[in-house]
């Protein structure tokens, strides 16, 4: 049974961490920063040195590439990405990308010749510096030019960003793929999240990608001096967000299973020790991989904060901020993860992926999976970041091993 | 009986209101600030035209002195302030110098001779710009070298303050006066609550001047990513945090009868939208005008604390910030405003003070009394502040009253 070769695999990983390497041990590689661009020209130099074809699309996204037997055979993509969050971990993108990488390595190693191309991919601002997904959705050709003129980071910042490495905006659509030449996606990733480790299972199957939604709420009441105004003919709008956050956790833990909640900021106005806050202004954002349970957990949540302003004598604001929709996993994909990782003896679980990643946006054009590893103690986003190194190699081992059955038949999934 | 003249206060209020006065219809007085200086010139100038003599002393308290017919004779104090905070209303502090002048005036155009000299007194920085009730801690001898190496306002702002207007912070001292020179204390201000308004009622007895106490509380959990960490595995600080300020008002309504409790500010870390707040860091003020209950509410907020701490998986720190003792007023002080009150046929209730006022410094060292006047909404340091022009003239004559019955007698209090 083919394997990855654990040392080349360390010793990339290693190189590349150091790419953008901080004190505290992890990676600020933020969208076209001087780290990012040294580590995709790193990357294009290790595809080269194993002697596979280098590429680099209208988008930006970084490809090595190992050629099927026959010419217009289609391609099964094996990705992530190489731009990280501020001040972020080492392991998240990093290690999808220098696995699909070995995993090229390993199958030419091997004088395997298969019906289709394998590529490794390494996704354009996948983490959203600039847009997010933006490679990605580019080769969906999904990337809309709403997002463009309004992107995440800023027009001003997409603009420069796009000139310092020669994309031209215009041109980022031509990243398309036509999905009859894919074959399919595969993604390993960390967890990000504490599932596996708690449950002690080595490999997490991703059945889907949850689907957010994020609203700014706006509690008003009266702001009033803190001495002066008694207890009950206060309006106090600190009070109804506070309500409101103890409300969305205890709504959410008991009706809707699978489903998280989070108040992630609250600020109050005018926000005096000695003064009543007047105003209340709260971050809202929950997930769930079910579409069907977004549409009715945001009801009942709009439907806590007007119970909670008329109870407490407050007027509130719901603005919508963002909105995400669920995105569902291909079952034969996940079925071939499965299988992978059996034969490896490796122990498995599906479960859903709590954060965004490039596989959504592919999932909408070609059969895609992702393979999870366990995050030590579901810490992502931070230096401290970490997977035990054992599980990065059984990861990489899986999606070799799940790139080999998917690309063992031109049309995997019409058999 | 003897009265006010409505017309001449109306006209000295009319003219301070327009010292300092902004656009909104509030004044804007910081202590030793442009407009506050002018405010003091004008008093005095006021003073002078009443055939008053004007006099400041080494605080900076600005007074208009009605001698008595003996030499030698104590003086009975009538005062506020004439500084505001920043963009404040026209009401708070004014009402009671403007009165207290006032009555001078008309006792003095009774030619009543009184075995008491009457002094309607400008206290220096009531509001705290610099210190809070500098120029009444002054005249009381309480003005401790601690405050003044750690002021409210900082220790560059008090000097550069003391050095614009000619006093010397090693001289403040020398305002105070010997107990045995003072016959009493009363002030005339507005309530800065709604409780007059909401029962209807003219005239406000002050029972005394609430304690207060404020603490700085974190509450410590774990940050973690929002769409990757299941709601049973999070340690929301924030979530902690709104259980608290929810709990907080709980415990005071249901338990501290009388007691009020605001949590006026939240702050969370990181703060964002897809994070599960590690940190959040909360500002808790209660007072109380039972020292008893203070302590006994102290002790049962620290305890939810603790508890909601536990329940939550969090840690909490609990810093105390500040500590006023409750001050209660006269009794002797208090029936001579209800007689004179009754004397109008006004209707009073007794009611403590939710806010500080430079009584709780005079309080300490001779009989003081405040008389309350109903303030629109509740509402105070705003510049909506409002209280009816009738309610103003009662206040005045009310103060009146009580100062000539208060006044009657060397010792009024020793009868």
């Amino acid at each position: 049974m083919l394997r990855v070769d654990p040392d080349r695999l360390r010793a990339d990983f290693d190189a590349l961490a150091a790419i953008g390497g901080t004190a505290a041990g992890g990676v600020n590689r933020p969208t076209f920063g001087d780290a990012h661009l040294a580590a995709r020209a790193w990357f294009l130099e290790r595809a080269a040195a194993a002697g596979l074809e280098a590429h680099v699309d209208a988008a930006g996204n970084h490809s090595a590439v190992l050629p099927a037997a026959a010419a217009g055979a289609p391609t099964l993509l094996l990705g992530s990405h190489l731009d990280s969050v501020l001040d972020g971990g080492r392991f998240d993108g990093g290690l999808g990308v220098v696995a699909a990488l070995e995993a090229l390595r390993t199958v030419q190693d091997a004088r395997l010749e298969l019906p289709v191309a394998l590529e490794a991919i390494d996704f354009t601002d996948e983490e959203g510096t600039l847009v997010g997904l933006l490679g990605s959705w580019a080769v969906t050709g999904a990337l809309s030019p709403e997002v463009l003129r309004a992107p995440r980071g800023g027009r001003d910042a997409l603009l420069a960003g796009l000139a310092r490495v020669g994309l031209a905006e215009e041109r980022l659509a031509d990243a398309r793929r036509e999905p009859g030449s894919l074959a399919g996606y595969l993604e390993l990733h960390i967890e990000q999240g504490p599932v596996l480790e708690r449950k002690g299972v080595e490999i997490g199957i991703v059945t889907g990608i949850v689907g957010s939604r994020s609203f700014r709420i706006r509690f008003a009441g009266a702001a009033a001096h803190a001495g002066t105004t008694p207890m009950d003919v206060r309006r106090d709008a600190g009070l109804g967000a506070a309500a409101f956050v103890v409300g969305v956790r205890e709504l959410v833990v008991r009706a809707y299973p699978g489903a998280v909640a989070t108040v992630g900021n609250i600020r109050l106005e005018p926000g005096g020790f000695n003064v009543v806050p007047g105003l209340a202004h709260l971050a809202l954002e929950f997930r769930s991989p079910d579409a069907a349970q977004l549409d009715a957990l945001e009801a009942a949540l709009v439907a806590l904060a007007h119970g909670l302003a008329d109870a407490h004598g407050l007027e509130v604001e719901i603005e919508p901020v963002g909105r995400w929709e669920p995105t569902s996993l291909d079952p034969a994909v996940r079925a071939a993860i499965e299988r992978a990782a059996g034969a490896l003896g490796l122990s498995t679980l599906e479960l859903p992926s709590g954060a965004g990643h490039d596989a959504q946006a592919l999932a909408a054009v070609t059969p895609s999976g992702m393979i999870f590893v366990p995050s030590r103690g579901g810490v992502s986003h931070r230096p401290d970041e970490y997977t035990a190194w054992e599980d990065c190699v059984n990861g990489a081992n899986v999606l070799l091993g799940a790139a080999l059955e998917l690309g063992s038949s031109e049309c995997p999934f019409q058999q």
